[in-house]
């Protein structure tokens, strides 16, 4: 055994003089042209080719999470831009800062959930009991779940699992989301949103895209949300209205009581 | 006239209890299901529908900038990975800060350039040979061209003349890229590569991408490559061997001579 | 009681036309020509003044953390640099990212076990054993232990122990991480090394800076390392040496085998 | 001659068993506990060691600029902090990615200003007269002049003069920024405010801190306010205040007129 086996090795890109091989295929003659930027979004990062169903349900999971209006991270972009027009990148990278695990990150803690649930060999209606009460007992919010203003459903969720359904790639995941939804109304005693990172972790579990990468399908699309944003601070600027009030929403209050 | 009138606006995104307005379309009924991401990318940045012809050039371009191997962005987004694995959104975010003015952000130079030729009251010739002279006496690197590897052409500017030229979007700014590249040559004494964002700056603003976002649409592109290699360093890690390497290349010089 | 009682307030400034308050203190007359960087650091995050000793300690706190060669967040730092020197703003921040659970900011993971040691009602010795038998047990590295080149000792840790007790803010979390050294010498059947991050977790609690803040800490001393590597990378460029090592380091290896 | 030759090096750092070396001092015996963090600062970025006066000024320099309350900067900290608080360097690297052209950043472009003053063979009468009339006629504001709020002077400008001169370091960079600001007054017919970033650039000239690297004394400084703003916000949240104030003072409009 030589020394080489610790030698790591990169499957993603190779460019010679006259073309670049992604994962195997020629950029310009298999890619460029062939595939749409969902396709290859999903070749590149899954490292196998999506079909058309998958393709259109990851399209559809993409759109749901690009943009949900004036949130922190787009607030933030905001904030940066203004501040340093002249590299538009940072702008978008400080609103990415944001995709945590208050907001948007979820996706991959209800993902983790999910496949636990799936895992169970005590069936799945067992499990998601547990998994409901155990964030209870130990007051935890469940990743996926609650959302202040879709009530008592968010539409996207609604939506989402339609698709998911007539393109024929719902499979054990959306139905231990079903049954978790089912437990968690039990355990708390009402019903509690499915929210629509909630259920773009169980349709995309279900179009087999891994739980660890998960979280980075919702960069890929609230990238594209940011953009957005940074676009209209070009032309409606809203930075200073923005600052503006947050100054005046949080007063100064000396240093008594600290 | 009111205070009003000095009121920012946004026209992104509206939330209600039953849905979600994106530019003023139901996420739910006119977007998911209905667009793909390329399509809701362009709608969401541009304010507008793009045509079908505008949608497989901006996948062109989008497919053609996501991936380029260990880039200096991949190795940021990398480093940052394994030091912060709990924060993945941070890898990817230290990624895209790299898109700046000397790699893919150059798309937006580029992009200023022919916009520049185009409107030219002297005509896109003397135009373009006017701009090459210019910076050939600044000694300023022509955005757009030149390429270290891809000689004496980069196969992806190539392909992407061909699809905007098979879908019918091709125009005046494709036609000052090429007038460009005849003044680059005669100015310069010799060929030099009209590189990818080059190549991408031309065919997107002929898709009526406005100049002031294009780098926008550089991110998003680059953003999914990041993301592809956070998972190949999940599975297959190999920041410990660049540490290693980059540690070997630069060897510590005392502090003499500074 | 009205709804003011949930309106935040900042203790942190205010600025009015003739001067501005950090603190309730006036920054031209009580803290410009007053105070020192690492005063202000203290005060201004803490909340109250340090004492003489407290500043000299957080001094040799702040100076061990600052530097540590070409780790993985100054490469991020260096290649971010490069790729957009328009924005050293974006080279420091992409290099800070990597400031995570780690490297660096494991002093906040230190620092939560000794607050842990230091409460417990059995003592510190036992408290001592079982944090290290936990960690064991469940195979997760302690906080603040290990180094693959410092051994058997930090030389950093060493002196700040020394430090600390020369100045007399040595106390009970110094005294915890000596316990819990014994301990894990003890579960582990070998010495490990009590790294920086460790002594720094153990001297600035005993300082009295809270738990939940002191990676802001090493986040301060970092940001001054990577301004150290942005103007090195801007007098004798490293970036493409270390990009080609990278790129020898980690070979493309087609797609067979994922 | 060998290939040697093209190798970067580094004068940072080096570490071995016992010990780190900083810029060929021993990070234990003559850094810990003998260098203040501000004198650490210009020892490591600059490369040599200040003198007594010096450091004085610097950390007048650093206090001054740390916190402005409720800026950009720091509300794109306290926005990505809450919804990522797993990853506080991501909320002080958002922060400090708003130090750019407009507001703390500007310390780079006075300082390049004033280094053209001071080499002008003409005098620095003529060259400041020069520039302020070249930046009123291409509309350009001139880097370190302008407040929103300190008027006609900025408090801490005044007391930053003060020092440099109580220490005597003020030299031909204060005298330029003097000119300039006659200058200034005289084109413009009106008295603008020499602003904290500008007096900052001349007094830290006055130092000897090279241009090319200033910004980065703004981003050490920023940094620590920006921790400050990050422990608020763990002990008063502040977030959803600033949220709910932001989404009332940008109304949605539709999507008409654009």
């Amino acid at each position: 055994m030589s020394d080489e086996s610790n030698t790591p090795h990169t499957h993603l890109a190779r460019s010679t003089r006259e073309d670049i091989h992604i994962r195997g295929k020629s950029l310009t003659r298999d890619i460029m042209g062939q595939m749409t930027f969902t396709q290859l979004i999903y070749f590149h990062v899954c490292g196998r080719e999506p079909t058309a169903a998958q393709v259109r349900v990851v399209d559809a999971c993409l759109v749901a999470l690009a943009e949900h209006g004036l949130t922190p991270s787009a607030l933030a972009t905001r904030m940066v831009y203004t501040s340093a027009p002249e590299a538009m990148q940072a702008a978008v990278a400080a609103g990415l800062l944001g995709v945590g695990s208050l907001f948007v990150g979820t996706v991959e803690g209800c993902a983790a959930v999910l496949s636990e649930i799936v895992d169970d060999e005590e069936g799945m209606k067992d499990a998601a009991l547990r998994v409901a009460r155990e964030h209870r007992r130990t007051r935890h919010p469940i990743p996926g779940f609650g959302h202040p203003q879709h009530k008592p459903d968010d539409p996207r969720s609604l939506r989402l699992f339609e698709i998911a359904e007539s393109e024929g790639t719902a499979g054990l995941h959306q139905d231990a989301l079903m049954e978790l939804g089912r437990a968690v109304d039990e355990v708390y005693g009402k019903h509690i949103t499915i929210n629509a990172t909630g259920a773009v972790a169980a349709v995309l579990a279900d179009c087999d895209v891994p739980v660890a990468i998960m979280r980075g399908f919702a960069l890929i699309a609230r990238c594209a949300g940011l953009v957005g944003h940074v676009h209209e601070e070009q032309r409606d600027p809203a930075m200073r209205a923005i600052w503006r009030a947050a100054d005046s929403a949080v007063p100064y209050a000396g240093d008594d009581g600290e």
